[in-house]
Formats: C-alpha cells, sequence, structure tokens
C-alpha cells in the first residue's frame, strides 16, 4: 500500500534512508524451527556491501545485522523476525548543493513532488542502499528454503555490461564462476572484458549501463496464482522494484515478438528419468521438449527451470558536469555529482535480485501450501513433547 | 493473494472462465458521482471483441455487459459496481482430448498441476477471454479519470508484428490511425504489411508474436509510492499480468543497459511555457530536457509522459500437427488445436494495455489524493442540499 | 480497503444495494475438488430469506443463487466462484420522502456524508440485504469443512429478545431445535415468550433488540495469528460488520470484568480419553479443566469449543411516528417509516453468523496450513491422471 | 496476513518477544511535514511503562524509544518510521518451569501448539510487552491529527474494576482526572475503592478482571467504509488484538438489546449552533438529538462523540498455587506464576486503548481523504521552493 512492504505469506517491511540513522527490515511469516543466526545473513550482505571491489562506491559500511526478534536458541519461532542495520559512514555534506536543485535523472524531484520534502542526504528512501533490507529478507527465505524438504537453487550472474554481452552459460558456471570476479559475470574472459570497459567509464567520470541474468531451479510445479498473482506478475513487480530497473523479461523475453507459434510451442514427451535432469519430473511424468517458456505457462510453474533478464541504466551519479536548476533561487547552475558512487550497477545488484527471487519463490511455496506457514516439520496444530527438548541436539 | 484482484484502492475483483456460464467484475474504490452507463463500457469490450476482423477468433460473443450495483440514475454512488458478461458461444467438444493430455505450451498443464483438475473448456480461467472484466473495469477507471480536474490521456498501438517493427509514431498519431486498421498500429502504411504478416502466418496453420507500445499522458508528479509499490512495479505487475506476456520494458527500457550515464541523464531547465507542451508542468517548473526516463524517477511519475513497451509471444493454439502425452492412456499422441483462434495477440490486447494503465493510474492517483476516493466532487463529509436534485440536470 | 471484502486466503468480495439489480458475491479460495452446486447454497439463503415467517419482513424474494464460475461437473475447480442473487421485489416508492429527510438512526445520513449521494431505495448498500452474499460465502466455506478431514460443527441460536433470556443451552440442544421456532431460539418454551413479546412490538408499531450465541466446535487447535489477526479480533470484525450488531464477547465477555484470576483460570490436565468429548484433544493430550477462556489463550485456538455472544439493537424502521428533518427544505417533519421490516433482527441473522463464523475458521484453517488452499485433497503440485476420470463416480 | 500489520493507509507492523533483545515498529503512511520527535513518543510511552506504581509490575524497563527513520530536522518525510525499543531488565530464569508445562490460561500452550515451539520468556510475543509497539504507533497517529486541520481529541478510563463500577463521568472529566491516580480512572473517590479492592486481591496472591471506556470527539462525518471495513468492525479488531480483552461494545453496547426501537431511535434536527456543542456539526446541519447510536450509523461516523467500551479479564499470571501437567514428563505439577506481574490490566492499558483508538481514526481519515497521505499541508504533487527553508522557523 504504502510501498514499504513486499510479499503476502512471506511478507517484508522495511525502512530506512542512505543517510538515516539505520535500515530496519521486518520479515513476517517465516515458519518456526529454521536454524538461523546473524551469520547467514551477514554472508548476503556482505556480497552486496559497498566498498567490496574497485567498481563499487567506497563507501564504508560494515552493513552489520542485528536479529532483534523471532530467534531462540538458533531456531526461529515463527514470530517475525526483526532486524537493525545501523548507519555508520554517511556524509551528507556533499548533497547541500541538491537540496532545492534536483540532481539530473534522481529521484530528487519526484520525492520533493510527492512529499514536498525529502530526506536529501545521499538519496534519502530512494538509494539503493534499502536493498541491505531486502538482502537481508532474502537471506531468511533461502534458509528457509534450504532446510525445507525442496532442492531449491536460485543463481544470479552480470551476463551484460554496455555492449559487451556474456555468452550463454549453464547453471553450475553461474554456480562456479559467477562469485569469482568483482563484476560477477560467470563466463570468466568476459567478466575481464567488462571489468575494462568499466573501469574506461570510471575513468571518464562517466557510467554504464548492464543486466543480469537470473534461474531458479526445483521450484515445484503449479506455483502462482491465476491472472494478478501469477508468477511472472509478482516475479515482475519485484523486480521492478530494484531501483534503476527498466527491463523485465522471462523465458524468450522480448524477443519472443518475432517467434512463430510453431517455433515457440514445445511438445510434450513422458520423463524417461534421464533427459531431464533440470526440471522437478520425475519418470513418467509429462514434461515439456523445451524450456523457451522459462518455467512459467499460463503464469504458473511447470516444473522447470525459471529464468529471465533484468536490464539496469547506468547510474546517475556521475563526476561529469550538467546543468540543473534551483527552484529556491530560480537559477541555473552546473553541478557535479562527486561522491563514493558505484559506475555500473548489476555487479552489486546480483545479491539483491537473488534475494528478490528467494522471496517471491518462498511466498509462492507458501501460499500454494508446500511449506506450511507456521512449522518447518509441518506438524502444525500438535503440542510438541519433543520439540524443546531436540533443539540442541540440532545445534551440536 | 488469490491473484483475482488487482489495485489498492480502485480495486477489480473477477471471476469467470472461458466457457463458464458468465464472467464477471467487481469494481471497488470507484468514487460518487461520475456519469457511468452501459454503453460507455460497451464501447471499449467492442474494441476487445472477438471476431471484429478477419485476424481475429470468430467466437460470437456479444460481450454484453450488464451493471448490477453501484450506479442510481446514471451516477455512481461510491459503492461496487458488479459488473457480468455472459458466455454465450461457448463450445467445449474440440477440447476433449486435451483434458488429460496438454495442449503445448498452454497453461493445460500447470493448471491441472496446481489444482489437480481445471475447466477444460476454452482454457479455462487461464484464457485471455478473462481480460473481457479487465477492459469493462478499465472503462470505469477511463470515466473517472476524464470527469476528474485531471486531463489524462492514454492510448497503446501495435509496434511490432514479427520482425515488422513500426516507425516512431507521435502520440498524436496513435490517438488519430491506431483504431483506424484491424491491427491497431498506428502507422498506416506499416498497419498492411503487418497485416499481410499475420495472413501468412493464419493460411500456414502457424501464429506469430508482436508487442505494444504505450503511452499516458498529463499524469500528475509525484505519485507511486517508495520501494515496493514504485510506478514500474505496479505497471509490471498489472502488464504482466496480460496473458502471454514475457517482456516489460519502460523509458529506454532493454536498451538502456547499452547507454551510459553522460547520455542518459537528463539536465534540469525552468519551463518556458511553450518547450514541454506534452508534459503536466507550467511556466517557471523544474522540467527534465528530455524523457529517456519514461515519466518515472525514483519509481515516482515526473510529470513527462510514461510509456513503455510490452511483448506478446505467439498464440499456442495453433491448427499444425504438435506431440503431446495423454497422463491418463500413458500414450503420445499427435495433435492440432483446432478451434476458433486468434493468430495474433497484440492487435485485440491493445484495450487491455489500456485498460490495465488506466486502472493503475487511478489507483495511483487516489492513493496519492489527487481524487477523492468517496466523492468525486471532493466535498467529503458534508451531508449535500443540492446533490441529488441537480442530477437530472446533469443529464440533460 | 473499501470495505467489500472479506477474509485473507478464503475471500469474499461483495456487491449490491437493497434495491438494486442484483447482489452479487465472488469467492476466491475455494479448494479445488469440493462437491457444490447451487442447490447446496440455496439451502442457507432460504434461512435467511425475507418471508420466511410472520416476525420478518414481507419483501418477497426468491434469493435465487446463479453460479457463474469456478464450478464443473459439480465441483470446484480452485478458480473463483462467482455468484448472482438477483433484486426482484424492489418498491423504492415508499423511501423517496427520506432522500433529502434521514430515517432516524439509519445509514441514511452518513451515506450522504460520506458520498454526497446514496442509493435511497430500501436502503441502498447499508441494507442487511447484503447479507445474502455473506450466507452465499458462509455455504461454500461449509461445504469445503464439511469434506475436508475435519469435523468442525457451527451453530448459533437467538438467546435473548428484549428482556426474556434463554436458559443455558447445551450444543446438541441448539443443533437440533434452533431451527425449529421462527425465532430460532434452541429453548422451545422461550421461543414462545420470544415470539409473544416480538408480537406486541409489532403490533405496536415498535421494535426490540435481542442477540445470539453462537459455538464452534472442532476447530483445531493453534490457529490465529499472534497480535492483529488474533482470532478474536479477527471474528470480531467478522461480527461487528454485521448490520445493527453493537457488541462482540467471547467466553466470559463482558462478565470477565468481575472475575477474579484465580476463579477464571483453568487448571491443565491429560485427557483421559472420556472426559473432554466436545474438545478436540485426544487421551494423553493436555487439555484445560473449564473452557471460560472460549476456545481461545493468547488470541489462538486451544481446541475447546469457541463461543461468544453478539448484540443486535432494535431495527430502526418502525411506523411509530418519529421526526427527522429535510435538508434541501430546511424543514422539520413527522415520518413514519411503513414498509416491509423485520420487528427483530437476530432471528434472521442465525444464519448470517453462522456464515461469518464458517468464512473466518476456513480462512485460518487455510492460513495455519490445516487445509490446502490449491486442493481439498491435498496432494498439490502433481498432475493427476485420476482426477477427472474419477469425478463421474462421485456424483453418483 | 501474519498478524503483525494493522491499518491499511496508516500502518503499524511490529516485532518482538518479552525477553527478546528489543521491540520494534514501523510505521508506514504518517504524512510528510508533521513535527515529531522521539520526545513525544516517549511520553505516551512512559504512562504504559512497567513499575509506575505499585500496581503494575516492577520489571524495570526504561522503555526508551529510538527512531531510525522517517525524520529529518524534527519533521517527518513521509517516508516510514522505524522505531526501536531495548528489553533491558528481562528475567528467563522463572519461566523455565513452564517451557513444557503451561501456565493455566495463558497463551503457552496455544502458542506451542501452533509453532511446535515458543518463545517461552516472559510469555514471548504474547506478552502484553508488544503494545509499547503500539502506544509509540499512536503517539505518532496523535502527532498527525494534533497538526492537522481536524480538532479530535481521544481519551479513555478505567470505569470498573471487579464489581466497582465508575459513576457516568462527562468527556471533560476524562480529560482531567483520568492520569491523576494509579488506576486510570477519571471518578478520583471510585478511583480510591478500586486502588483498594485492587490491593485486596494483590495481597491475597490474585488478580481482577476490569473495563475501560472510550470516547473520540471530534472526528468527522462520512468515515468508515460500507460492510466489512465498517467503522466499528475495524475499531473491534483494534479493540479485540489488545491482550486479554473479552468483550468490545459502543453506543448502547450489550444493553442494546433490550431496548425498544422508539426509544433506541434518535430523531434529527437542525443544529442550533449551541445545543450541540460535542458534535463536528455547524450551525443548520441536520444532526441527531442524542447519541445513544456511540457515534456510527451504518458503520459510519456521524460527526457525534464515539464511544464505547472493552473488557479484560484478570490477569492469569497469579502467585497462587495452580495445577498444570508437564507434557515432557507427562506428569501433573503444581505451580505458582511468581514474577513481575499486574494484578489488574485496565490501569496500564488506559495509554493502548487510546492508540489503537487514534490509529484506527487516522487511517479512516486517510483512506477518506479528509488528510492528504502523502503531506500534511496538502498540496501535493508540486515541488515546494519554501518547503526546506520554512522547517526552521516552524521549530520555534
Amino acid at each position: 500500500m504504502n510501498g514499504n512492504e513486499f510479499g503476502r505469506l512471506f511478507r517484508l517491511t522495511t525502512y530506512g534512508e542512505s543517510h538515516g540513522e539505520a535500515m530496519g527490515c521486518t520479515v513476517s511469516g517465516v515458519p518456526a524451527g529454521v536454524e538461523l543466526d546473524e551469520e547467514r545473513i551477514q554472508r548476503d550482505l556482505d556480497r552486496r556491501k559497498p566498498g567490496q571491489s574497485m567498481i563499487t562506491t567506497s563507501r564504508g559500511e560494515p552493513d552489520e545485522v542485528t536479529i532483534n526478534s523471532g530467534i531462540q536458541d538458533g531456531y526461529t519461532t515463527g514470530t517475525p523476525v526483526g532486524m537493525v542495520i545501523q548507519n555508520k559512514d554517511a556524509r551528507s555534506g556533499k548533497y547541500e548543493p541538491f537540496v532545492t536543485a534536483p540532481r539530473p535523472s534522481h529521484g530528487d524531484y519526484t520525492y520533493s513532488a510527492k512529499f514536498g520534502t525529502r530526506n536529501w542526504g545521499g538519496g534519502g528512501r530512494s538509494s539503493a542502499r534499502e536493498t541491505v533490507n531486502w538482502v537481508a529478507a532474502g537471506a531468511i527465505a533461502k534458509a528457509v528454503l534450504d532446510q525445507s524438504e525442496y532442492d531449491v537453487e536460485i543463481k544470479a550472474h552480470v551476463n551484460q555490461i554496455g555492449d559487451i554481452v556474456a555468452p550463454e552459460v549453464t547453471f553450475e558456471e553461474m554456480l562456479e564462476h559467477s562469485e569469482e570476479n568483482e563484476v560477477r559475470c560467470a563466463h570468466p574472459e568476459t567478466a575481464e572484458r567488462m571489468r575494462d570497459l568499466i573501469d574506461e567509464y570510471q575513468q571518464a567520470g562517466d557510467s554504464i549501463g548492464g543486466a543480469i541474468e537470473f534461474e531458479a531451479r526445483g521450484v515445484p510445479r503449479g506455483l502462482g496464482a491465476p491472472r494478478f498473482d501469477a508468477f511472472p506478475a509478482r516475479l515482475g513487480q519485484a523486480m521492478m522494484s530494484i531501483p534503476a530497473t527498466t527491463a523485465f523479461e522471462f523465458g524468450l523475453g522480448r524477443d519472443a515478438r518475432e517467434v512463430a507459434g510453431i517455433d515457440r510451442n514445445e511438445d510434450w514427451e513422458f520423463d524417461d528419468g534421464e533427459s531431464h535432469p533440470e526440471t522437478v519430473s520425475e519418470e513418467g511424468d509429462p514434461v515439456p521438449v523445451g524450456n523457451d517458456h522459462g518455467g512459467l505457462q499460463g503464469g504458473i510453474t511447470t516444473g522447470e527451470p525459471i529464468y529471465g533478464e533484468v536490464t539496469w541504466h547506468a547510474p546517475t551519479s556521475i563526476p561529469k558536469e550538467q546543468t540543473t536548476v534551483d527552484w529556491e533561487t530560480g537559477e541555473e547552475k552546473q553541478v557535479q555529482v562527486v561522491g563514493r558512487h558505484d559506475p555500473v550497477l548489476p555487479p552489486r545488484a546480483v545479491p539483491v535480485v537473488e534475494a528478490m527471487l528467494y522471496c517471491t519463490v518462498l511466498d509462492f511455496m507458501l501460499l500454494g501450501g508446500r511449506i506450511n506457514p507456521d512449522r518447518l516439520d509441518g506438524q502444525v496444530g500438535e503440542y510438541d513433547t519433543e520439540y524443546h527438548a531436540e533443539r540442541p541436539d540440532h545445534e551440536e
């Protein structure tokens, strides 16, 4: 409603501005009995963290998460998990020139138009710093899925920066290589070329756009509600919520417009137990012979891998000289957005895409009755004589 | 939640299957005092109707809407508008071969996987027939906006079929030409070539994909809630809800990935009262010098035109021979999906895209306090001595 | 949001005014595989129907329901069930004096204050006629529960009219006697005295208040989300939505204010398999020794019967002379609300209370993972080779 | 959905357990431009705080709130306000006997039944400690209303403890006296008798129930959506969410069942500008001659004061010896719930009731377009040249 909540049964509520006191994320709908601690969440936060490499902003945020609730003896209790991440290295001074003079192509003007004011330090709530909350929530969704009876795997990598396009890679290559380089491109050689291109733009005081390819394996068949809560509709909402995204595609995506029905349509065959290792189908199940449909037919999962792409425009904060107007003085002025900014967004957005995908998948699994919303072990409605006693063993 | 509702304050709830008794749509959140009758809605339904040309299915549905509630003496009363559209020309017989043998790339298998059953006639609830409800709701949203103090204009046209791409057209050309031809392409000459291409595929027993470009003018600044309810996020959800869509883009869309920051960024200048007729800005307002941002910055409207594109894959129902498997008999079989089907989707989807855009814009205008959710005239909280008496004059 | 929706996973959306074309109800979240037809729903509608006895309005509404969607071959398909009930006997003429002169203690003034207009015939959307939609939805919830593996039983009866209070009755007596008399009081002798009292008020051109006691048995333990979606909070919302209700209580209700902790607190014992037949507990389970808590502790079900009371004020439509003012003419006037009105509300509200209880219980059972939201048989995510074939056998 | 959210446009999301790290509350939908700091919130938290008198628990919580976001230079920015209140004085040790042996009439058993586990220290999330979040949110709602153009006043007081009933008091007496004594009863003499009664129960190791009467003045006419979001329905949900409540009433409440229509119905007259100072009506407006309807007709506000009562059962934590069973050992045992507990709940619940009333009223005012959800000053959609500059003057 107010834009700070995502998901239905697995539901995150966030707050925080780039230069405010702290970022915060409340996650409701985490089933009880999931092993969870701050370390698990920290791992993903570190992947999104500023300052992790030369191609990311040098802002010095440790991004340390504190869990305030929802956990006992290392396990979730079914009540909401409240998390806080302090902002430690905010330097608002250099944003002062922009209080009444909007930075080109930023959200400065629109936030002021909406609210009549805005938290101008570091972009306030429009800053991508907000996504630290999403990654924290995604880490919880991942923990739930990893400990469930399902074998869901999710991975993303940067498949394009400027005009450099990575060749197609397998899911296994994504898992293996995408975290090996700063660009998070799973094709090492392309990653190097992307890295060079980024350097070039950065040195020119400019920035460049790019794209991420994502894939989810092991998502059960039959998820996604007809029509407005179709899986692609909710996934589209998730991805288009990420700051600076301008396109969402799945399956053949934009290219589907040029393809004939007979070429895109996929026959059905019975799974022979060998030819479809990438799907959830088992021997004897009907299975489509291809996956141009991206794992989704009629807005519902087929059990095939769900894949697609998201596009980012170039970061708008660039040191190059630009022109703006000051609505207080009524004068035009030349500005340079100097600060600590990323020259390209996808490399740090990889964990964000993965997080939103984890949240979306888990939400649909809870809604579709695949995982019990109250308890991971599914024995709902029974007091449990062993439950508390068992916990210590789990921890060993 | 269950996929049958869209919008927050302006909210539609729908039901209906392709071959069920009737389609139904309940629209909550229509302000009181809006002139509305069945005729206004019918006009848009007729644009979506099957059988309107040779390139649409020949199913003979009159698509006549009945309004059951929410209206008195030709004006809305603020209570929900309930509408019903009977299904009159359902012929389920030819779908019988597919009850347990899914049509290639349809929603047959996924619906059965989800529910263990499905309404198999005509695709049931996965059928695009459902969009008749959306167009009815969109017509109401349009009526509200048209009678408000705002001057919102929305139009879409088909800008690509297969590999035939329309040259760029102005908004005025879209308004003038897109309804003149069966393809609903605003560039008449291209429309003819598209028409020929569609014929070619249709005669070959095949189908083809395509795309729609949309634009909304006059949408006020400052609409869109930060983050998960960002304007592009909700618009993305709306568009990706439309059956057979595979990509959503706004502004530079997918191309943004290749553009440098300095090229995409747009300086700010003061509106001189002449150079920006297409925006909502007035003389002296800050205004961006271009609109590569597609009317949305930081997820919030800038007052510039909102534009983007949606991609459709080729219709999956084609007479060409294909292979499927019958999960009851355990046998493979050759099938032909003969019936009354569209060889291409965008021409009939133009009113659907416009409807979802109208609904999305109005919803954000209600949420942002631009239009009062109770009464169009905005004098909330006062009984109105003149209101009933005045009505007849309005009608003259 | 707009007041026309109830429930989360089991969700009804309604429309309709007393003298509009028709009432309508869309029920989303009905699991697939539930045997359902119009007759099942009609049975409950007939219990709420006007004109069923001398103490109800003589308006001649057949209240015949038409199901437009969501059902195939007598079973639900998982898609929304759309229902319509035509209004056949609306006589608006006698409401004309009240268009700009509000009836005492009705919703005339408040609806006009909110919307600046209102559908004045028969009270428009503020009419209790709306509850026909709720009873239709409740009948569906009952069908789902009856065909589930759970043994949920729900019953209500009129336990007070004016100052006549029924003695306490057992649940079995409620089941046996409450439908035997026009008052729907499960204590036959009291029912007669209530009937006499109602006659007295009716003949005097007056009306009288009353109350309903409700009970639900067999509701599983552990339902109800902490805090704002506590079971009593959602049940309270449900009951206070019913027109003309002024109080909601559960367990000791209002009397709890006078009771000491040691008297209200209930010890725990182990169920011996015999002493607690009214609960869901089994031999060896911890079970409270009493049920002053009304089946709810910490906002969550204990497995004991859930019971409580709802109070109705006297109907506001009475033939006795009263005074109002006309905001158009600026004059006071004497009015009599003659028409076809109930002299007392609880007797016809019994099926409404039961319906809202059914809807609330089922919604919590879906949310708590007790019944799968997609399929009653629970085998989600698998296409079902036998499902369609089996159906005919079910029907025999 | 998951029970941790309340409200639609003014929306709180909470987390926290009695003995967890911290309590947290995110408030979305606070319009920009409202003067707000921690001190304003602290004032109300101090009224709810433990240890404030001899009749409240001696737990030593400072209940200091930290605001993490949503505020700049002392004014709200329209983005969510995130708050954290640390738990400092949790002593879980004495709860250990109850881990697998539920305290009588507590939520121990039901939480374990739902989640298979629970945070057993201090009652975990079922503890009334959670209401510290609600009071913090209510303080924000109060700040918004106080700074709006409306003159809304809300007050509650304890009108019954055990069998001691306070005589009727005026709204002015509630404002003047209810905070003067520990019991928060606005009738000083009765407050003393209540105090004696509470002492008596406390000394006996027992506890006692009670009730609160609330009233809201100045709430505009026309608020409340028809049917399921009727004002009394949402208010009922709010009040029945408060721990240990068992009844909600408004207007005549439970007594309405015994009153004849002609006695409860209220004629309409024109406001003469003098006789109705307690309502929002102005000279010449239609106004009801009484207020047995409690400010709500047809589920919508009339502009008359909204009033009602809420009942609390006696606190369940009492030192008297009681019996429970241990589901791990299978044995019965005698227990005493010694700890730091309140002997009666309403005195500390007064600020909680007021908070929920503030939240409910503001939410309806935003939904009804009375206060703009984006900006308190209502000039939505315009960037504001003066807005930032003006702020300091406001502060003087």
